[in-house]
């Protein structure tokens, strides 16, 4: 097992909060809400602007972006194409959410248009690396019986042909930069039980991209915090109701000492061929 | 009292469970998440698609559609429409949820056009249902003083226009598919005062449906369950936010027995003619 | 300290729950569901209705209108000029909350467009009202070191220009109709830890102008009741998410004398020059 001081968990969270950076995100209707709070609570300042008329000015003020697909509309791809452009002109970081992306046309198209704008990290479920893998060029077909094992793969190859960190989060997490690669084993079965925390945790590798130069170290800690404050809140949890309630509560109070105590990082085996 | 093993609640909320149905939701902005998380507790997998581009592709992979006029404009009436005509091909049951219905002209029109694809179950109030029924061919003035009287002959003739089943909602239930009626007097006080749970109770109308050829029978299970489960959340509950919290954490933990023993439906007396 | 009978805190929320007023609010995605619950807890009707075909239509029904510019889009703007309008004409008071009114010439343009139409009523945190009175034409620059003194003057000329009554919310909140001022020091500082709480307030701003002329007193009375609420809500909040969830149950539980006990509101000083 890793060292957990490597990643300086605690440290990146700290720093994170000192700098409580303005976080841009064009997200679905359903997370709206879910994602401002959670980054409230972890110490960030959210802020959700969509319109093509202010996206890309909006993009240049914050100091990372997040886009996700979940409730596309024309306007909307719009805006985010012009705020991913912008990010990427002004230095900024940010991070792709790339929601059923194979499940649609019009779903494939904007994310092949969003990957072609070099996402600085893409967060996705093993289905969404899976399906973003076979629009990025190199796609071999899903020939392999074990899901996660095969998405670790399509995960690195995605990272290979876009140069992006590639983060796969599911029971266990995958982190991979096309050379590199940790599993992190944090977090709670009732997590996906509450709609869009998945979505809300893209905002929170917004939040650590924003301070942090590491790009996979930040990565890697955000998702960290995610799966510690997910095992924290489960602690009294009656359901998803009440889980979800106490989620905030332990992300605002969660503290570095605990965070380095508690997290279970990995590093991943020497790739398959 | 009918005797709830005709309605076999038990055995059609762990069918619903086992399935894991994919509902696809064109709802309100305000019923987003709470309609996503009302989904997930009780164990459907739900999705808000709504643009023009995708909606109807998108309901031919869903195995249910709920479309909710509470939010409208001009692309996203565009969707309801394609959504409802593609469900309606494809063989897939959808049900309407006029919020409003007769509030504005725009209502009026958008709530027109959805009825002509004929839902296979139309859920509002007392209103929605007294205005819609307005609108589809044989209404006669609201000539009654007595609104839940009224309320349920306006069901009655709405369901034989349509062909729809009609679930009236408020604090007892009326369901009918024109020539059945019944009511069901489960529920609590405290559910109209959380937002778009009637909303969300329009999802798991889709969800019971979604794996049931018996639509009428669907309809009166996914109601019961929602009345059942606001008697469980009051008990501890402190007002209408723990209310909510408590709402979702009962709706996963409900037992097909619990179920059973606590549904409360009648049938509806001999029809006024 | 004023003596809190002159603003008659208890009467006024009695007299809003009483008239259950319907209130029209054009709001942002991530305030959608919370400023909902919020004014259902307190006791007021909330409905969301944005589309350019309706907007106007509704806001003549409705009691009053609130119009929130957090999350634009063409179409939108459209319908907030069309209910503002309507809601002119039909003389229903309608309250402006500007959200982040400075951050882009996009927001700019909306917040002098919506301002030209006369809100009764303006409510926004200092950075806001201090961008908005530089768009309402006798701006001078930010010449103070003192946020909080510079935004009163802000507020004050504001109002002056506008004629609307203008309230700055944050740790102590200040209202004034430009020759009155008043502080009001209720509130708790995990408020703005929880997304959308401003533009809840904003909503129930609304609720307690349906139903008065004194819109001064009005708005005093609005934003004593949050802040109350958020004090009783602290006791026994875990962090930002228990606190949500019981601000609802203390807002729907607030009874009049305890409002009138915990005020805390004060006359303002002299003007400076």
């Amino acid at each position: 097992m890793t060292t957990d001081s490597e990643f300086r968990l605690g440290q990146r969270l700290s720093a994170m909060r000192a700098a409580q950076p303005l976080i841009h995100n064009i997200t679905n209707y359903v997370a709206m809400n879910i994602m401002a709070n959670v980054l409230l609570a972890i110490g960030a300042s959210p802020a959700m602007v969509h319109a093509p008329e202010e996206a890309a000015e909006f993009a240049c003020i914050a100091a990372a972006l997040t886009v996700n697909i979940g409730t596309l509309s024309k306007s909307w791809v719009e805006g985010m194409i012009l705020a991913a452009e912008a990010a990427g002109k002004a230095g900024k970081p940010w991070v792709l959410d790339p929601v059923a992306a194979g499940a649609t046309r019009y779903r494939v198209e904007t994310a092949r248009a969003l990957i072609a704008l070099r996402p600085t990290v893409i967060r996705g479920n093993a289905s969404e690396i899976l399906a973003l893998h076979g629009l990025s060029g190199t796609g071999r077909g899903v020939d392999s019986t074990d899901t996660v094992a095969f998405a670790q793969d399509a995960a690195r190859n995605l990272a290979l042909d876009t140069g992006a960190i590639v983060a796969v989060t599911g029971a266990v997490d995958f982190v991979t930069d096309g050379t590199r690669g940790v599993h992190i084993a944090n977090g709670h079965i009732l997590m996906p039980r509450v709609t869009a925390l998945g979505c809300s945790l893209t905002g929170v590798v917004g939040a650590f991209l924003a301070v942090d130069s590491d790009t996979f170290g930040a990565t890697v800690a955000a998702l960290t915090c995610f799966g510690v404050a997910g095992e924290l809140a489960e602690r009294g949890a009656a359901g998803p109701g009440s889980f979800a309630v106490r989620f905030l509560d332990v992300l605002a109070a969660l503290r570095p000492d605990q965070l380095e105590d508690m997290a279970r990082i990995e590093r991943a085996q020497a790739w398959s061929a």
